[in-house]
Order: C-alpha cells, then structure tokens, then sequence
C-alpha cells in the first residue's frame, strides 16, 4: 500500500496512481485530523469523495504516529494527550475518538488504537504495554459496533465509493520483541474478533533478523482465512520475504520517501539518481521498466531535475518506484497463483 | 507559450502538456546555460531529446535574465560579464556564444543576444541602448548563418524532433517608451532580416497602458506575414488585447507562477486558494472548465493541499492555470477564423 498521509501520495495526481494500478492507499489519520479536520472530511461525505479516490483506503489509528511525539505526549489507561507537531496545540485521542476519526474518515479498513511499544522494552514493560493494547482493543471494537452506522457512505449514499456494508476495524497484535507474549496477543485479539490482523510494534528500530523472527513467531497464531497485515515494512526483498510468511498486506514509506531523495529501485539494484555519472546517461532508469517515467525520461533528464531541486523529479521518481514496488507485488501473486 | 526554465514545466509532466495541447514551450538560455550546461545538452542531442519534448520549443538569449542580475554583471560592447546566480562563478556571454549556446541546445526558435533597456531610461540612454542592440543583432545573425549546420539535429537526424531545416532566429526591437525609436529599431532590425520579429524591452515595470501604447507604436512597423512575439506579457485580459493588436506570441511566468503561489484563473476571476472560505467547497476550481483538475477534485482539497504545503498543489494548480490560458488562446484563433 502507498502511503497517501495527508490525503495524496506526496507529488502523484490520483490518475496517475489509479493508471498504475494501485488498488489501496494508506491515509495518517494523525495527520487529517489535525488538518483539514475529521469533521470537515465527514462534512465532505468523507476521504474518498475528499480526495477523489475512488478505490480503496486503509487508515491508521493515529496511535503510531502519536507515539512517535516522544516528549509531546502523555499516555494515560485513557489515552494519549500530545501536542500537535503543526502548532503545539494540546489534543487527545483514545480508543474511541481514534475509532470516531476513522468512521467519519469513512476508509474501507480502520485500526484500532495500539500503544507501539516502544525499542528496547523489557519483558515487563512490553507486558504492560501489551495489556493496555488489548484493553484497548476491546473499547475500539465496542465503539465501532456502536457507531459504524455513522460512516459518511451510509449517511449519505451518494459518496458512497466503496462496496462494504460496513467498514472493517483490523486488531493489531503487539508484545515486543518476546515470543511468548506475541503469541497470547495473537490468542487474545482473536478472542475479540476483528475481520482482519495486522502485525504491530516492528520496523522501531529493531535488527532486521529480529522483525523477521517476530513476524514468524507471530503469523503462525493468525487465522489464515483472514487478512494478515504487516505495518511499515519495507524493502522491496522485504515485501516478498514476508509475502512468502504469508503476509498479505504491507505499507511502507520508503518508495515514496526514498524517491523525494532521489534514490531509485531498478531491476539492475538501487540508484541514486544525483551521482554526476548519470548527467550524460540517455538510457531509461530501468531498461526492463514499462513506467511511463522509464518509457518517455534519461538517467540524464532525471538527474538534471534532481539536480536542479525541480519538484517534476519527485513526481516522476515516486511514479517508478511505485511502479516497481506495485509490480514486485505482481509478481509475488502470479508466484502464488502458479504454486 | 509556458515557460519551462529549466527544461520543465514546473512541476508538469511532459504527457500532460501533450495534454494539455501545448504546442510550443520557452526554455531559459541562462538557465540551461548554468545547469546542466549546454554542451551537456549538445551530447545529448539537444533540448528535444534531453526534456524529451517532441513539439516546438523556443529559447531565450540569456540577455534578459542576465541583465536581471543588477549588480552581477558588466555590459560592454563585446558582450556581458555576469556572476551566476547558482555559485557566484564568473561567466561572459557575448551575441556569438548566446548564439552558440542556442544553437546547441536546438530549440526552433532562438532569439538574438539583445539589451533589454532598463526603466526608466531617458532617450539617449535609450538610443545608446538600442543601437548596442542592432550591432548585437548584426553579429547574431552573421555568427547564426556562419553556425546553423551545427545544430545537433542536424549531426545527428535521429535526434530530430523538428521538421524545420535550419532553426529560425528571431530579431528584437528596442527603443525604450519612445515611439521614434522604437520604429527606428524595428525598421534597421528589419534591414538586417529576420524570420520573425519580437517586441522587447517591455514588461519592466512601465505602467500598463504605456506597455500597450508602444506596443501599438511598434508593431505597425513589423511584417504582417512574418510572426509578431510580445515577451514576457501577460494576464489573460492582455494576452487576448495584444492577440486583437496583431501579436501572433507571447510568453509568461504567470499563469504557472501564480499557481504556485494559490492563485487560479478561472471563468469567475482570479481565486486565492489559500482562503478558509474554500475549506468546505465541495465545488470545482471552475464549473465551465475540462481540464482534468475540475473534472475530478474539489476547491476543498486543492485549498487543503495548497494548506498542507503539499507539492500536488503545484501541479494540479499549473494544468488548471495553462489550461486556461491555452483555452482563451483557442477562444482568440477561433475569433480570428470567425473574422
């Protein structure tokens, strides 16, 4: 999934993304609902009329992004109260209000409100925190049954952009980097019951090896029939390491993020497009690449663009690396359909 | 004709100026000049192919934005000493290398290495100036006609995305606000023959109906059949009253400056995107307008965009704003079939 934050993916107009296949998008409801406002979305008829997508949408909780604050927030049994990184204005989220946002947001998947915690954390700590994720679990999964009919697209059929009766609100499992409590957070979400599972708490700051052994430690307690998320990971490697785990759904920055710095994924390995030994390079990005950017642009043109702080180059750099993680995608499902 | 300074269109993919139906943008000699540099271009096989832009370009001598350095630079007759804007490094440019310059760069239309007269300048000074300019244009095109088989797609056809044979180097006339002069220089500039002509010198920070007045002065004395460029003019009022006074081109940074900075052109006004008022619009940029903005996204998400500082703003807002000036020029031609 591309990471659309504050409703667009930095630099890519929506018929560009939709001309590459993008099926979903991931929106920062930390971000929207600092600005413009979960209730001006709502107002609108939601995000997908807000930004003309028609496709689908997942929201995060705000949880991860709050908890990135550090010395600008205060979390309590309640919730967290932060600072706003925009204007320091105080505001609070909790299980509730972050299920509120995220119903009159109106994407096609919500997350519950998850404290991440933090690396390193001790087996105590990490308990702690996992405790007051399925606490917390509990009251977003009450409040969303009891307002999931306030969702914009049923108040208002007309903006209803989505084929869902209702939206799905996916549990997240934490526990650290401890096997034993990854385990019964798996057991005890599902307990609860959400129509979908996604893997919290990695890609803080952990070794690679780690996340990889936590994932596996992890997905074996998911319900296969289920969709099973992965949050913030990563490298193109990554997305079909973790495919094979059986991982379905993933998003990550990084394609987009690594792009505004100019560094390319290509089927020839990673480029950093300002190096002076491409500014007389007239062949395409990656030869092997159908993207318009690589079908139509140099290494040069590209380079000179960076070069030059042009903001064409962001466009065009995340349109190929998007690409590129959108047909690794491809690839991995034309794998598993082939066995 | 959009300007694309640094061989883009900021912030506008290349299909999308297809689009659009752009049929001819300028580039900036000085820029280009700069970063990458135009032997870099010339290896290349020229602006067409570095940009790849198959359709019509023109570029600039470098005079105008060279003399726009004030303090940076030293006029003589041999040419200008100027310090780049980039790094402060000393360059020259003289009538023969701006020629050069645009030679290797291969646009189809370069213009004469002219003396763009500062406002205000009392009549000597404007004689003295525009005189330096007709010796300038003598050498131009001497140095032009001496040169013209160097254009790189000539070296190279496959590189040829024009179907002129040679490129056609336009004259400039100068003269100041002073009517006599400014017949005296388009009729030597005249003698010395061009296949176009330009009216410079204007746009300086002369009032309004003084840029028109010698407008009206000058172009009386310019060849109907040959084409009449106005530079660096205008607003969507002036570019439709100077098309009405027999100017067949012009330029601007306008309408895609403006954009950058919120400022939209539509069939109800001038709109300030920026504004709270906009917050909420459900509406189009403009109701009667096709561009591929206005079909699909509202005011309430170009003004969040434009909010949020996000770049899409830049490029949703420049295919809207050139898609109406390219609109009001389709309105103006079709006038003219219309007699």
């Amino acid at each position: 999934m591309p990471v659309g934050t504050q409703a667009t993916v930095k630099g890519v107009p929506q018929d560009v993304l939709e001309d590459l296949g993008v099926e979903i998008l991931l929106g920062n409801t930390y971000h929207l609902y600092l600005r413009p406002g979960v209730e001006q979305i709502r107002t609108i008829g939601g995000l997908h009329r807000f930004m003309a997508w028609p496709r689908a949408i997942l929201t995060d909780s705000g949880g991860f992004q709050v908890f990135s604050l550090n010395e600008l927030r205060k979390v309590t049994e309640e919730g967290v109260e932060f600072r706003s990184h925009l204007d320091g204005s105080s505001h609070f989220l909790s299980p509730e209000s972050a299920i509120e946002a995220q119903i009159w947001l109106g994407a096609d998947i919500i997350m519950a409100f998850d404290e991440c915690t933090e690396y390193p954390a001790d087996r105590a700590r990490a308990r702690e925190s996992m405790e007051l994720t399925l606490r917390w679990a509990e009251r977003c999964k009450q409040h969303f049954e009891a307002h999931k009919h306030e969702v914009p697209w049923r108040l208002d059929p007309s903006s209803a952009d989505t084929t869902g009766e209702f939206q799905a609100l996916f549990g997240i499992v934490q526990g650290g980097m401890d096997r034993a409590l990854r385990r019964e957070s798996a057991e005890r979400t599902i307990a609860i019951g959400f129509p979908g599972y996604a893997i919290g708490g990695l890609s803080v700051g952990e070794p690679r090896p780690q996340t990889r052994e936590v994932v596996e430690a992890t997905i074996e307690y998911l319900p296969k029939d289920k969709p099973r998320y992965l949050m913030g990971v990563g490298t193109p490697e990554e997305i079909v390491e973790y495919s094979k785990l059986g991982i379905d759904m993933m998003d990550c920055v990084l394609p987009t993020r690594a792009a505004r710095h100019g560094l390319l994924f290509t089927s020839e390995g990673r480029i950093s497009i300002k190096q002076a030994r491409y500014a007389g390079d007239q062949g395409p990005l990656d030869p092997t690449c159908a993207c318009r950017v690589c079908q139509r642009y140099s290494r040069a043109y590209l380079r000179h663009l960076y070069a030059s702080n042009e903001v064409l180059a962001q466009t065009l750099n995340t349109v190929h690396n998007l690409r590129f993680y959108l047909d690794t995608m491809r690839q991995v499902r034309h794998s598993i359909e082939l066995g």
